[in-house]
């Protein structure tokens, strides 16, 4: 197993910042059951009555059209659908339990389902910042610069949407410049927007592009993703679901996430959200597998709560830990893949934003997640995405790929002769077992300071945060442009100028 | 279940601490099992390979007497005691998989094995600090004022020894002064040092007298309890022999850590330190057997790593993670309680503390522990009892403390009423359901700032450590010694007058 090894310094060059190399991870440990199986049924039940009796809000007429075909019932003018038990689990059904998205470079591809667990950039953010130029709202020349650092992160496996919204890119053409940067910039995965049929028929071609697909071809690969948000409770918008239907349609990924905050958009006890929380995931994924069975579904938890004082969103909370372990079984009893998230609410990088994230993310880990949204750059409970939060993520991320590398118990581990080499009282730092094993033996971290702290002081007394300033800028001091074909180069400039030419996508 | 709920304002005093109420706390969740049953038994027949053919050093002729008649192989020249597995299986199986600790308060007790899990402080750093008085050498006062602290936060449920050292009293008496301030400042329970057997026997006198027991009584009662390290590898001290036979012989309780740090005091791997650990435990605890069958013990696990550049040691790493983990599985095999630590090597209350700290106690948790040494106030791999690091791992704690209480799923919570009431697109924030119970709903923090970035940039931008700082003054203010029988104060103070005219023990 490699491991984030000192770098090495060539003559004249800078050192390279020392991080584990890109690798797929597998979470080998079983989950942590927080519900007992009485208990998960009393959910999945309530959630089935819920989905018969009071149904879900489908606003778009086609939608509605589409679910009245496949046996839901529909009510035109409430613009509701019911649905009996027996066809949400029939439809849930077609979805595959396992599915990999490609990416333009084949070793960034990313497998989801089972025991697979994958890392994705903070995204959607209206602001960013960083500890020297400060908090502003995010432009296009933030977004690229957030772009290249995900590239350069090797733990992050996948660029979860806009890390930063570029709000100084006309919202018709925005899709067109940020889909083309996601795919020039970086060779990971990305995320479409679902905002509307034309962003993500446009997103769909420049993926394709990107790939050099042929339309069929992309039909037989999974090659992008998008996230359907339910507007809770129980309802979902007209252009998420034109979204939708597109994505579907050509079998791309779609990740479904209803948005439950206990006491505002959810009931104010966690069993209440997650009921209503898996009746919408339930709705949705039926609805998509309606769209075209076999579609590739995420189930998305993102159950938390809110201050009760205030109404704002809480995050990495009690709650929140809590009802993702409980949607990582909800997710496992219809044998889906589980999407959860690294969230907090601090407005700062400092010791709250990391405990909430590591609550989260632990939960996310232990829950059985196989895709973390927002697993590196998240701060202020979504509001801003920033570079420091950005790279005390990737630690945090690190050091989970590491603890989900089992240990080695073999002859050799076990070291009984070195054991007895060394003797009672002795030191094994010059033993042979341990001179052999040392460079690589343990997980040389991203951001930790572990000299004394006199040594410290002397050398500036820098807090976290203020070593994570110095490594995002030395990462993306190191940031090369991934290679790319220059006739898809050309052919994606050719689409985005045409687009552009055509008034882009209605905002 | 009471919650942190925001404190009452009553006329004329200042607004109280809104903290959890003391409670004892239980694990309902299985733990992770990260080696496989084959795994596990493979680290545990090295042990008593490791047992049978090279044995521990024990430097204390009376400790191989008793390890002789008891049908241990003892050379006397090189003080090395090796054991037949049966001898260890036998012994270690005397001990019992549970046991409660008593308080001089009854309310204080704290029960030790299967799912209870208990948090104390910090114990035995050389220094203390907080943010306004800076980083210096223990002194009495300080050990007073983290006692006091110690005393006041709920979730902490034990005194794990001096939280820091008083480096102004003299070795020889040091002790009689700093057992009378934990009986008299707390009524929680508390740890004995085991450093050689008068400060022992002192200890036990004195932890009798707060309790009002006879000597017959306190044998049938398990009243105070220390920590052995072993010094590893493989050799026990005499001071810590010593102080582990009077303990034993009293029937008082025996947390065993082995200090093997990979790399350093136990092989660079992690499976040979899990099998140095294993056998340096098995054999103490059957040595603490041997004196008195029966004897109260817990498998104390402290295995991690240390940076192979500088030597120093690291903590809250991934290998950190999985020891723990690992050590877990290895209590649970023997049937007996396991002790765990949170632990971090920052030198300042920043990210690295709040993730070092919140990896280990993760572990310490998920891998069934219950006992947490070091739950509050560790910074600085241990030289430092930190102010704020107390406040801000009772944050963590209390986290825990509310994580592992169930959801409750019912028709109630379930609020299939209240989803049907507030239907597609509404909110729940004005619910009959959510009004009647949004007071106790969620875990109230006692650090978190969830105010808008706005509000909190107004009102000073602190970051968690500076509020931190804010919790303590406050709690220290709010501070009343717990009520004690004068009676009982006039015999403690008679004996420590006595101890001190005689002496105290040798340093």
């Amino acid at each position: 197993m490699k491991k984030g090894r000192p770098a090495k310094r060539t003559r004249g060059q800078p050192v390279k910042v020392a991080q584990l190399p890109w690798r797929r991870i597998i979470n080998p440990y079983p989950p942590v059951e927080l519900l007992s199986v009485d208990e998960l049924e009393h959910i999945h039940s309530a959630a089935l009555e819920i989905l018969e009796c009071d149904g879900v809000e489908f606003l778009l007429e086609e939608a509605l059209d589409i679910l009245q075909a496949a046996g839901a019932e529909v009510d035109r003018h409430s613009k509701r659908a019911r649905f009996e038990p027996g066809l949400i689990l029939e439809s849930i059904a077609k979805a595959p339990r396992e599915f990999v998205i490609r990416a333009r470079n084949p070793k960034r591809d990313i497998a989801l389902g089972r025991k697979n667990i994958n890392f994705a950039t903070v995204a959607s953010a209206p602001n960013t910042s960083d500890r020297e130029r400060g908090r502003r709202p995010g432009t296009f020349a933030d977004f690229e610069e957030l772009l290249r650092l995900a590239q350069m992160i090797n733990v992050v496996h996948t660029i979860g949407g806009y890390p930063v919204e570029p709000t100084d890119l006309p919202a018709t053409t925005r899709h067109l410049d940020c889909v083309r940067s996601m795919i020039l910039l970086s060779d990971k995965t990305f995320r479409l927007y679902a905002l509307g049929r034309a962003r993500i028929t446009d997103g769909l071609e420049m993926a394709r592009i990107s790939r050099g697909l042929s339309r069929e071809e992309m039909i037989r690969e999974v090659c992008v993703y998008t996230n359907i948000n339910v507007n809770s409770p129980l309802r979902i918008d007209g252009p998420m679901l034109a979204g939708l239907i597109e994505m579907a349609t050509h079998n791309q990924a779609i990740i479904i996430t209803p948005f439950t905050l206990c006491g505002a958009m959810a009931p104010v006890t966690l069993a209440g959200a997650l009921a209503q929380q898996n009746a919408e995931a339930l709705a949705a994924i039926t609805f998509a597998q309606m769209v075209r069975p076999g579609t590739p579904i995420v189930y998305g938890g993102f159950t938390s709560n809110v201050d009760m004082k205030s109404g704002a969103p809480a995050f990495g909370t009690p709650e929140n830990v809590k009802a993702t372990l409980a949607s990582g079984q909800l997710a496992r009893r219809y044998d889906l893949p589980f999407r959860a998230s690294n969230t907090n609410s601090s407005n700062t990088v400092d010791a709250q934003a990391t405990y909430e994230s590591l609550f989260s993310l632990w939960a996310a880990v232990m829950g059985g997640s196989t895709f973390v949204q927002h697993g590196a750059g998240w701060l202020e409970g979504g509001l801003v995405a920033s570079f420091e939060k950005m790279i005390l993520d990737a630690e945090l991320l690190q050091n989970f790929a590491e603890i989900l590398v089992p240990i080695r118990v073999d002859s050799e581990t076990l070291a009984l002769d070195a054991i007895r080499e060394v003797g009672p009282g002795g030191h094994f730092f010059g033993a042979s077992h341990t001179l052999a094993r040392y460079r690589d033996a343990f997980y040389t971290p991203l951001l930790s300071d572990w000299r004394n702290y006199e040594t410290w002081r002397e050398s500036g007394a820098q807090t976290t945060d203020q070593r994570a300033t110095l490594v995002f800028k030395k990462l993306l001091a190191e940031y090369e442009p991934p290679a790319i074909d220059p006739a898809i180069v050309e052919a994606l400039d050719d689409f985005v100028a045409r687009r552009k030419d055509a008034g882009g996508a209605e905002s």
